[in-house]
């Protein structure tokens, strides 16, 4: 399932190894200046957007587990589940497409309703 | 992105291009009797159930695009975009176990928030 010969599954994975082990400095690495990712919060553009995304969850991470991941020359597509402070059981999937080992587009899909329902069941 | 030559890509690509076509039987004759599925809603067990949460999904669907699909002999990871009466953009991945012709297991992932937001606004 990890076609390690796919340049940017390489990228791909080398990201989510990062952000899953709480290095965000070294996952923003792989991430290019000017990316563009389509998440359930909207579309974020630019690098600054997107460690602004990532960081809250990287922060509320306790655990994460590959379900699948393959890829291509240019776009890799990769489902994980991950075990969060608020959510015991938050599965993401990304499509990227990667250009010179840096992410410029991803696109990403993850249920944000249990979050929303922790947010409000604390507040 | 689509590597026909994956078994259980061949099988995921007809399933998904039958029920975006609104073909729901045909779909479900890619789906495994003892299927089980982890979604939004929770664990769905056996065909039955699972046809219960596609048919009223089929039902508001008024068109789809494949954004990415990869597979080798046994699993396939798919995600596509969903355009659905109350929800214009909803994106969804599926990684799904395929054996012998049948989906038996998938994982299946979207934001179910927007679909809970367009409940609550039309009740």
């Amino acid at each position: 399932m990890t076609d390690t010969t796919s340049p940017a599954l390489r990228t791909a994975l080398a990201y989510y190894q990062a952000w899953t082990g709480h290095e965000l400095d070294k996952a923003m690495s792989y991430i290019a200046d000017d990316i563009v990712c389509d998440a359930p919060v909207g579309r974020l553009e630019g690098a600054d957007a997107y460690r602004g995304f990532m960081d809250p969850f990287v922060q509320i991470l306790t655990g994460s587990k590959l379900i699948a991941a393959f890829g291509d020359d240019t776009t890799a597509l990769i489902m994980y589940d991950t075990e969060t402070v608020p959510v015991k059981s938050a599965p993401g999937a990304e499509c990227v497409t990667v250009k010179d080992g840096k992410i410029t587009y991803s696109r990403f899909v993850f249920d944000s309703a249990p979050f929303d329902a922790a947010r409000n069941a604390a507040s």
